[in-house]
């Protein structure tokens, strides 16, 4: 690991890194938040997943977590949204594929599915990572908007007992069924579409081995709302399962971290209490 | 006016407007955030301006500082830090003169003393502007950071009763005496150095018919703390008059929003106190 920046927030560090990657065989920048309790003690740690077109950098400087963070002793980590140093054809020619557009799964299709490993990274190369070089403990949780909340939820739900909670906001809920998840899934995935299903949330939610409740947050002014996020559909499949579900309609608020920020304490209070902050 | 965008931020709006300045000559960029209870009733307004290279668009992002003006019910105005619409010779070539650099001053050197009357623009018409068009009253506080807080120091210190409360992060406050100021002064004012004193926060303390408290947070670990902001220059000049200080030097941190964010709170129950909110 090589330390890229070091910045002092709310009497603690936000840390960026890069360092080589063997999931996605190349270079990966990520964003570590050490609460001031990391000075003496282990704390826990969240992991935030960001949307298309987003980094590392779009959540630390613009959702306003870091004050209660620091409050609750709570580290989090934010990785990239994508590998970055691959030059494929057309993997940068578009917002919703290829770079900065990961998907948060494992690729199979060729040339992505040499690198394009971000499900491995996030739920096994980072946190091994992260528990052998800061001073964190075992217990994580997940959370992400858009892309990132597809994210957050897959991996809660892929993993029984690898996260102790998992909330979301403006989740893309049923990526094979709205134009962003099939578009990456074809991509990513190939025309076959049942190897799609191992990766949408709303599908996943039927046979899920764990039932962790899911808090998801969803403005209701926001511009993809109605093409894309389809809340409804993880509600539908969340009532036929019986799985735990917060779902909150936030009138006035779009897809902008305006709106994350106004309930991000929320959600780590949240994710506070099943950490036993 | 005309807006641009209109977006919900913990129960207000965060609101974007272009407008004709008579000030400068030109179309200029503002950003109000209004709160919840502007909804049903006036609340006075924070002005903030900011440092080289900014917009309105800085604060706004990455100061996390409307959840607390939420709770107060205070509105926030963040103007543009320059005006925009000219291509003077070298005007955008530099990051700290020209455009995005306008220093709070009225230029008096061709051809910028002809647009660049930024301080006519925050201290008189953005004010008459804002207090004519929405649910705000006439008190009023300022603050800023960096450029912008050389600019609320001296819009404080040059207009006795204007505001009830000033404060400053990272202020410029003896810009005759550093190279950022130097240089600008030189530009818009010309090289006679007696026509500068009145634009400089450090000189104009021993003269100041109004003594406002004046609270500066600055961070030790600021890579522009010796060369350019030189807080002991403001502090000596305050010792000197008995104006009332309260400079607090904050270990570690540095010039960035995430300095800003940890500490903005503090600075906006300030102004509240004085707004008497």
């Amino acid at each position: 690991m090589e330390l890229i920046s070091s910045t002092k927030s709310f009497g603690g560090w936000l840390k960026r890194y890069k360092h080589e990657s063997l999931s996605v065989k190349g270079e990966m920048t990520f964003a570590i938040y050490l609460p001031p309790q990391a000075e003496s003690q282990s704390v826990p740690v969240l992991y935030w997943l960001s949307g298309l077109t987003c980094s590392d950098e779009n959540f630390t400087q613009k959702a306003g977590a870091f004050r209660k963070a620091a409050e609750l002793g709570l580290a989090i980590v934010c990785p990239d949204t994508s590998p970055r140093g691959t030059d494929y054809p057309g993997e940068h020619d578009s917002y919703d594929f290829g770079s900065a557009a990961g998907f948060y799964l494992n690729a199979t299709v060729a040339p992505y599915s040499n690198t394009y490993h971000m499900y491995d990274y996030v739920v096994q190369e980072l946190p091994h990572l992260v528990e052998a070089n800061f001073p964190v403990t075992d217990k994580r949780s997940i959370s992400g908007h858009s892309m990132g909340g597809h994210g957050a939820l897959i991996c809660a739900l892929k993993n029984p007992g690898h996260y102790q909670s998992v909330s979301a906001f403006a989740p893309i809920v049923n990526p094979t069924d709205c134009p962003w998840g099939e578009k990456a899934f074809t991509g990513y995935l190939g025309e076959d579409k049942s190897t799609w299903q191992e990766w949408d949330a709303s599908l996943l939610i039927a046979n899920a081995k764990e039932r962790l409740p899911l808090l998801v947050d969803q403005g209701e002014a926001d511009n993809f709302l109605v093409e894309q996020l389809k809340p409804e559909a993880l509600e539908a499949a969340c009532d036929a399962a019986g799985h735990p579900l917060t779902l909150r309609r936030q009138p006035g608020y779009d897809h902008s971290y305006f709106f994350i920020a106004s309930f991000i304490d929320e959600h780590l209070e949240h994710h506070a209490k099943a950490l036993e902050l």
